[in-house]
């Protein structure tokens, strides 16, 4: 098995190692030729002389290979500063080709990749090699994992909600159908029930989970399938304690991103978020206010934010605030679902909210109804056949309390941090309307 | 928000604090009340007198209560050995019902639940409620932490998988169809084909996935989901070092296991599982002789295992290399799947393994074939139509690295460590094809 990282290469001058990894690119000088070698670590320039040079030369780019040889430090007139392993170099003494590759159908080790979107989906198993796009998902593997720490950090549990669901309350015209033996089922659009039951086990609870959405139409923003982490606590006492964590959470996986893909942004050419400055939190008349005075537009008397409104919201904050993100609270009841909360001192409005990031909305949460009687009559007022949820209704039946919580999915905010247009480049196998890998 | 736990109150003698939690259980002796309250992390003995009494009172068991009051110290012949906090009792000055509780429709705080598997399960939301069933679920998050773990020692990437999956090589009668717009799709049995094509990107990968299955009996070790852990890697020299990395992985699971959850194992009276020995490594054509030498039940000529033979293999490792889990490798060809590599040195039989432990197999892996031209030959033998599935196809016409991997189930190996009867047991929401959260 491979013991040494090309990354660790400018450790090792003067030793003799194997090392593996892909023909990244190759030139050909006759007598001497030069192979950079690719692993997930980084590139090293190999050289080879004669018999081994025209050894080097038998691979094609994306070849895999071993190879043994000596790590040299390079004249310090040689040294390319572009790489992290441009203080050496690597002379050949053996090499063996273990995978052929075919001939490429373009070009994919230069530094941006010059493809179209469809070209880029279509070729996946290729184009996900170039450095500047693997690393698109380190950062998501990052921002997942520093979710799970910042959760671990407050005494939250990690629990495993379903995919499949029955018939619920939460159904609609965008959820999957499933042929299930002889009956219907759905694929969860959100663990909403479910990590509100578990707040009755667990108290705080988060969960990762593919959410399945039949989004019958194709955005730069939305897929069928997409990563979503999902947060939920009992034992509040102000709502604005869910506002509190999620601005905790949102901070620390930002931190935690700057700290260990700096490098990431750097690839791509973007800035570091902002996380030293308290997110401001207006409620969603007050952003409307905001938007009619800055800009003249009149939406004041809308249920909802238009994403040209989320734009210009984080434009305000970002030039107000120094930070480019704002919670816009109390939504009107009328657009949020039956179990959130009104507030009781702002009748019509919700004790709900969005977190939106660089011009999008990034999370959303609130706090929900946790009495059962209120819950099942809210349920009738908005039409709702919670009755179907029996598992859900006992949670609340069987006493549940005060909570509430937030979800977010984490291919936006990848999406949004690197500045990517369309969220399908923020995604390894974007779902949508049209494609599933290959196109339908 | 909540400040204090119940398991920290034995260090807070002396001190007024707030708790919150669940009524556990009630005694009402009328000038004097006792409450157990409960929450994540323990239970504590309340008491009050008159007014205050009265008020505890009117709780009913289950509802949700919020407690202020003086932790005080018990004297020497009243401390309650059977409980962590059984040093401290907690003298109620305040208490408000957060949320009542209906009658309930059992009894759901004894030690050991009382009820049949269909009412563990139609009243989900309660039965997870008991210590003993909520603990299984502190393991399963600690047994899926570790493998996180294990795995990033050895530099491993996490990615994430898709559940939605067009018509692949993979199929078959057990894949569930989703109704896709105009089009059919399936949900992915196992990111086999996307965790191969990422060795292509980050040479070491694992994912946590959702697997789904539209299995057609129901057994007490089978679900439609399961909650299933994914390792793949590149640049082997050996097909005994996914065996190693199993092995490596699968104990250090259970290390933090014992670990951590020392208390659960104790809980469910079970011994905590050996990771000292090195697990035993045979052919399937050995372990049948064994068989066959051990109980005179001849299965010599079969391609596969039976349960009893899984059992009566697990029973030889425990006698005679004690330790209660055993790897069995070279299943024949016709057996596995077209991209499982063929043993150069045992024509017939594959370079695979399953790893039994306690009985049942938990893990299966093996080394796959990395070379394109042979990849499509033995689709072709064993007439898979791969050719729908071009982007797995690109991973190797472009270069793969000799490589393999492991897959298991987290609720399988739950239920085997804690001596769970039935795996439904051993998941939260388990679904199957008589059951999705309510009977079908």
């Amino acid at each position: 098995m491979k013991k040494t990282w090309i990354s660790e290469t400018p450790q090792l001058i003067g030793k003799t190692v194997e090392l593996y990894g892909w023909a990244h690119t190759i030139r050909d000088h006759k007598k001497v030729v030069f192979i950079d070698l690719r692993d997930v670590t980084g590139i090293i320039q190999m050289v080879g002389v004669d018999d081994i040079g025209r050894k080097m030369a038998e691979a094609s780019p994306e070849s895999v290979l071993k190879v043994k040889g000596l790590i040299k430090e390079r004249p310090s007139n040689m040294v390319n500063e572009k790489i992290a392993t441009g203080t050496v170099e690597f002379e050949v003494e053996d090499v063996t080709i273990l995978s052929s590759a075919e001939q490429l159908p373009f070009e994919i080790n230069k530094e941006d990749l010059d493809v179209t979107l469809p070209i880029l989906l279509d070729y996946r198993a290729l184009t996900l090699r170039n450095p500047k796009v693997l690393q698109i998902f380190k950062l998501q593997e990052k921002i997942i994992d520093a979710f799970r720490e910042a959760c671990k950090s407050k005494d939250f549990t990690e629990f495993q909600a379903p995919i499949l669901i029955p018939e619920t309350a939460e159904g609609g015209a965008e959820v999957f159908e499933v042929k299930y033996f002889d009956h219907k089922a759905y694929l969860s659009q959100s663990p909403q029930f479910y990590k509100q039951i578990m707040v009755g086990v667990f108290e705080r609870v988060f969960t990762v989970n593919k959410t399945l959405r039949a989004e019958p139409s194709v955005t730069t923003r939305h897929l069928t399938e997409a990563t979503t982490l999902d947060v939920e606590f009992g034992f509040i006492d102000d709502w604005q304690e869910i506002m509190d964590m999620a601005e905790f959470v949102i901070k620390f996986i930002l931190d935690e991103a700057k700290k260990d893909c700096a490098s990431v942004f750097e690839m791509h050419g973007v800035e570091l978020p902002v996380t030293s400055v308290k997110i401001p939190r207006i409620k969603l008349r007050e952003g409307q206010e905001i938007i009619f005075k800055r800009t003249g537009r009149d939406n004041r008397s809308e249920p909802d934010l238009e994403p040209e409104d989320e734009r210009e919201l984080c434009r305000w904050a970002q030039e107000e605030h120094g930070v480019n993100m704002v919670f816009v609270t109390h939504y009107p009841v009328s657009k949020r679902p039956f179990y959130v909360m009104e507030d009781p001192e702002d009748l019509g409005f919700t004790l709900s909210f969005d977190l939106l990031g660089y011009g999008l909305e990034w999370l959303t949460g609130g706090q929900r109804v946790n009495n059962y009687d209120v819950l099942m009559k809210k349920a009738k007022e908005k039409n709702v056949d919670v009755e179907k949820s029996e598992i859900y209704l006992q949670a609340f039946r069987y006493g549940m309390p005060p909570e509430g919580g937030f979800s977010f999915g984490s291919e936006r905010i990848v999406m949004r941090l690197l500045g990517l247009k369309n969220i399908r480049e923020a995604t390894l196998f974007p779902r949508d309307m049209e494609r599933i890998d290959v196109r339908l």
